[in-house]
């Protein structure tokens, strides 16, 4: 497995690293104000060269690989080169993907900015950019050389984008860790490092998602479509602002087959309204979105299967579910 | 290690696996030709769509992939379609590299109808396409589920594309194997299987090519920059012919400085010249096939690493060659 390291610890393994190694930085038009304590907490970083992307999902496509996979030869990138991807999940998405098809796959080492980089983007090895309307289309499985995780560059992040990396934190606890929903008003830096445990946990089992890992799906079934949709509308609608009403509806669903009590289907959507506003869907606007989920990567053979919990702490996959239910799941959220 | 299956063998083990599975057919607007073989051999083939991109090397690229991914995607390809590549060294590279990221890669199978796609590029699991002027600068390692060879293909192959993929057979020749030469006039189907076998020896020795793999290199690091030079020019020089004169080249230096006789070199020239023509090169075009040497992904750190002979069949790596002698091996090539 990759190596997860934090503050400290991560701090002096990179400096490390980057000893006589010649590397890279990628960050975005948001993250490059990161790279101030970036360089404070990693002296050595300060002389590579950085290559800056536009902010944005929008901007997780290939015409921003072209321009990242340009600059590389550009700088002069060779096979050793190390490239040093620092941001949030869309930098290191696409800077994992960029590294891994750069003369066949240079390392690179993950530096998480933000909430949602450091409990999920980050950890575990997908990487990928967006393609033809459909969210990581185009990708692969590549492990970083590590991932360096400090929550002091937190401190500066929009509350809006640390709800973003909440949804992720409240799905590590439905499906498998539910004393994650009591720390989340403690202690920072064990709610982060609990957090990715579970990940880390469901990954090590199925490195390639052929079956457990599936259970990080939970919420992500609707969620992404639900992202999909939005994706070039007018409407801004976050990673973590879309899986949070796919889990509202996802755990209807669970309460309606799969054995979760009323009283948690309660509990659990009582927790994400204290987080998250519901989205405002139209009917037509789900139409879309129920066509969108048949494109899911994830759904083989044109059949969409949900990740659905029997209890809290205990998810179930592969669970087939009537067009029918789907939408009372749709008036259940949305309350029509 | 990827299985490579001849003829029948192969025709029976396809159309297995094709039972009840979903696939695609990727092929260009010339190999097309080849599909009316290809149903014969395997029936159950029939049934699936074909996705056809243009013709040559320079439609490896990512225009090219972004077509045939969106196409994927039309076609409701998930994550359990197989992609079948029906065609040269380019299908088989770009559809490899295509098939590994689409979805975070799916199954594919070589199916290469031509010498150099048989011997060389369906062989060693390198896929990938060109990218800003140099040659595979995007793509990944990636293993086929087989790599389907049968020379009946060859048929109706012109006497220019046969030549492209007897430059490798040379180069296995040169490198490892002079039996080979030998056989050149002879036995086709063992000419082919003997010469896949030096390079998947190799391979299994060192598939990431740390080491041992740059043998393969033979004739390449000048080649590939001739190739690159000649990429969007009126020119039309094919990857055989470009390895053919740096194969010469570099058979000379091989004398200079890593201990092949004269009367080697000499005969290495002789079997070259009565295959390839030498292509005509002004010192202008040095100049600039030098400049991008530097940039080929296999010289790190600005250094320009030859693969040598001290002997027919007997590759060494890691030589470095000074600027004066590659100029020496220009002048020997033109006869300047």
């Amino acid at each position: 497995m990759t190596q997860v390291l934090f503050k400290e610890q991560a701090w002096r393994f990179l400096n490390d690293l980057l000893q006589g190694q010649k590397a890279i930085i990628l960050c975005d038009s948001n993250t490059k104000q990161c790279l101030e304590y970036f360089y404070a907490a990693c002296p050595s970083a300060k002389q590579f060269p950085v290559i800056e992307m536009s902010a944005g999902e929008l901007q997780k496509n290939l015409k921003t690989c072209e321009m990242v996979w340009y600059q590389l030869t550009e700088h002069g990138a060779d096979r050793n080169t190390v490239l040093l991807n620092v941001g949030g999940g869309v930098v290191t998405d696409l800077g994992g993907f960029i590294a891994s098809t750069y003369m066949r796959g240079i390392r690179f080492v993950h530096v998480p900015t933000s909430l949602l980089g450091m409990v999920d983007a980050a950890i575990g090895g997908k990487t990928g950019v967006d393609f033809g309307g459909l969210k990581n289309m185009v990708g692969l499985f590549a492990r970083p050389e590590a991932v360096i995780v400090d929550s002091n560059f937190l401190k500066t992040l929009p509350s809006k984008q640390y709800r973003n990396g909440l949804a992720e934190v409240l799905k590590h606890a439905f499906i498998s860790d539910p004393e994650l929903l009591a720390m989340m008003e403690e202690n920072e830096d064990e709610l982060i490092s609990r957090s990715i445990q579970v990940k880390m946990d469901v990954v090590e089992r199925d490195e390639f998602e052929s079956g457990e890992r599936k259970k990080l799906n939970f919420g992500h079934t609707i969620g992404h479509a639900i992202e999909s949709y939005f994706l070039d509308g007018e409407k801004d609608v976050l990673h973590g602002e879309a899986v949070a009403a796919g889990m509202i509806m996802e755990s209807f669903l669970s309460n309606q087959i799969a054995g979760l009590s009323k009283e948690e289907l309660a509990s659990i959507v009582e927790v994400i309204d204290s987080v998250f506003s519901r989205i405002e869907l139209s009917g037509d606007d789900w139409k879309a979105i129920k066509k969108l989920m048949l494109f899911d990567k994830k759904n083989s053979n044109g059949s969409v299967r949900f990740v659905l919990l029997k209890s809290i702490g205990h998810a179930v996959t592969d669970q087939a579910v009537t067009e029918h239910l789907l939408d009372e799941a749709f008036h259940f959220y949305t309350g029509s």
